[in-house]
């Protein structure tokens, strides 16, 4: 039987304020990326929402970001070195690890966040910072990559276990990289379209871009959003056309024991 | 040989803001308390300070505060639960060892900030919170307790391995209790009589308060600062004459093995 | 025509995250305190709070807490001292003065934030400190204050523009003051039994307690809360109530300038 | 008798942390650039040393930066939009010029900081936003800025009260500019030698580049440091030589108000 992951962040209340739809999407995905403090989340909310992943079922992995509450890790931070970078997502990562740990729901997974990936994505030095980080904390860790980006070879080149994920509502290019998000049709909103092309890449084992090339590639996980009623209505129906079709929704470490089919 | 600690609070630096003397407390004690980035300190700061820490062959410990930087982790929080206070500290204990352990210098010890430390030192219930975080992480880690209060009563439930300090500056009473700030010679501005104080109380094995009562008490480090040139100087003299009396100052790990004399 | 004004703390989002239902309070209430960046609110949300209750015809006011935005500032802070406060205050006053000028909607009003609030209403030196921040920005603010508090007694020391408010959805002892949040009842969970009572302050000019006893008092404004579905929907039944009794909903300075009747 | 600014950035402690020199400071300069908060400062800090300055005689002026406290607002944002910096100055300007005034020495001049200023530097849109800001707060404040840049240009346009400044420990190019820092000879060490260049610089009435060229231009102002003790000693050899060549030192506003010899 076929098995993918689904993906979603979550965490990202902060003090007072909430975001997100994690119950809603808890009962949806199979593994949550988990903020660590220091673009979203505070430790209560980090244990609160590990501990709901737990409860339902969910892998729960850390999800680090820039230094930058205010901006949400949004905001891009040209100047980070690799070695800051790789101090930065230790420290997350381990207050991470020591929270799910205390949950007693162990850390499987790290993906970054914001600009942050972005960085990382694009810059083999900071990739290496990301993957070492990892790696320092605990190799064991699955390292979620966006395929054909310095992040995938900077985690292949430290043998890190690798988790290969495609966007839902992202549209991709015929290098196989996501369209940016400046271009027109970079974001699908029709969520039929959205469910369709992904069932069609995980058939394909391929992403499959806009023009209608297939590039090859290992997919273990899709990557969802909770943020709007919409992003939580489109992850509801790829769940149901993924049940439909026969697809096991399982955590990232079941999806990555599988060989490709 | 007499063994005995000598702990100081360090890597209270801050993004572009320097703070204390940590190269020259270096060369003098033999555990220093790192900031974990919730009241002082940062990702950069604590692995330098770690790093700095295994160059001089000095024990490293977290020194986890209340989250609140502006405030350096010393106003008070009354409001704060032991429900909240538990997964605070799970997230700072757990960071700083992530970041040990990624300078091969794993932590060793955990030693509360602050008004974290005079709430938890006073109240059972904060107490045990922050038992149950250290153990929740790692229970070998030794919990660096005031003789007296309830951090080391909560330490002695959860059967976590204690060391017991004295301040080499601070008078105690009758109870053998620190005398309060606000009282008249709480804090001992006099060197050579600090240091007179201090070595007595490890000869006899015992607090020994201003009246001249002696209170007995395991004494397995001595706590310094470093927070200005006449800190640094105390802490020197104390060191020479601990020297001359031939006393060992040997980290943590190694003070507790030794049995009491 | 009888005036009262109804005020409702607004501007509480912070960077990524939203809070409150501003733009349904604002068709609502006629005065709006916003939140001054230290435990909510950044000089964007402020600039388009501001904005939004310009178009509104709503007044506004400053909203200042303390330097606290993960505890919302609802963390009290015994230690903070008079001296510290009036500068906290002064600034952030200044602040939402100057960007209340920005858009061309001057600021009005202040009304002290969660625990500072509390602080102030209980301390005679920290409500003297709040109302000399006040008085050094610019003494035609009007200071919003609780009936009976060290603030409204600052107030008039200080002869600054006093409005007088009282709760809506909050009883009172027979002293005139709020009850404990602590002790049942303390809140009026029943929406007509809110709006009957409020009406009731209204026609007596006088808080009228839980046992029924009144307490003279001009009542200048009625503090409202929009942070919740059931909270929009007692201000809305209050607004109807006051529009059929022919009570005019008018900003704190119209409501001022009138006559007590 | 001819006269110029000199002036420093001050104020940028933050907390429990200290920064700079600024009693040394203000005994050599005569305008201070006092943080704001959002990169370094506080309420308590700004009071403290526009106090300082007003009892040695020195101009205060408000030294807004980005929203960055770690950073020390010196990491480039390089996605900070001129609608969102207006706001975040109208705040930083607004809250200065309240803390001036209630200290008894109103607010005089604005100067940008770090990166913040290297975007309004080299961006139209973001210089023109940054001398909006100026202009919301109060039309008569001096805006201090280097000459060639779009911050001159925008304060041109605008209108504004400019004050142009050199750099004492800074070399140009020949096109007036500042040469980068990653350049070889764009920090001048020698004191003397930056004396020197600075006192032709005010003879001239011109930058004078490292080759020698001459850009003529109005110096009002001569920007120093006072973050290490070579700065300090650098600002009084320059103080000294500015005594002994006649050169009068005065604040901004008698400065501006001088004909151009």
């Amino acid at each position: 039987m076929r098995r993918v992951d689904l993906n979603c962040d979550m965490g990202e209340s902060f003090g007072a304020w909430t975001m997100g739809n994690d119950a809603e999407m808890l009962a949806i995905v199979s593994s949550a990326n988990v903020a660590c403090g220091f673009h979203a989340g505070d430790p209560l909310v980090m244990h609160r929402t590990i501990d709901l992943a737990r409860q339902s079922g969910v892998g729960v992995g850390a999800h680090p970001g820039f230094l930058d509450i205010w901006g949400f890790g949004r905001r891009p931070m040209p100047a980070e070195t690799p070695d800051s970078l790789e101090k930065m997502l230790v420290y997350q990562i381990g207050a991470a690890q020591a929270v799910a740990r205390s949950v007693g729901h162990p850390l499987r997974h790290v993906k970054t966040h914001g600009s942050l990936g972005n960085l990382a994505a694009a810059s083999a030095e900071h990739a290496m910072a990301v993957a070492r980080a990892i790696r320092a904390v605990d190799p064991a860790l699955i390292f979620v990559v966006l395929p054909n980006t310095e992040t995938e070879r900077a985690g292949e080149r430290l043998g890190l276990p690798l988790a290969r994920e495609v966007y839902a509502d992202r549209s991709y290019d015929d290098s196989g990289n996501l369209t940016p998000r400046s271009e027109a049709g970079a974001v699908i909103e029709d969520a039929s379209e959205a469910v369709e092309r992904t069932l069609r890449m995980l058939e394909e084992n391929a992403i499959v871009s806009t023009s209608g090339r297939k590039i090859p590639v290992r997919i273990d996980s899709v990557g969802l959003h909770g943020d709007s009623v919409h992003a939580v209505a489109l992850a509801r129906c790829l769940r149901e056309a993924l049940d439909r079709a026969g697809i096991a929704v399982s955590p990232l470490a079941a999806t990555l024991a599988e060989p490709v089919s």
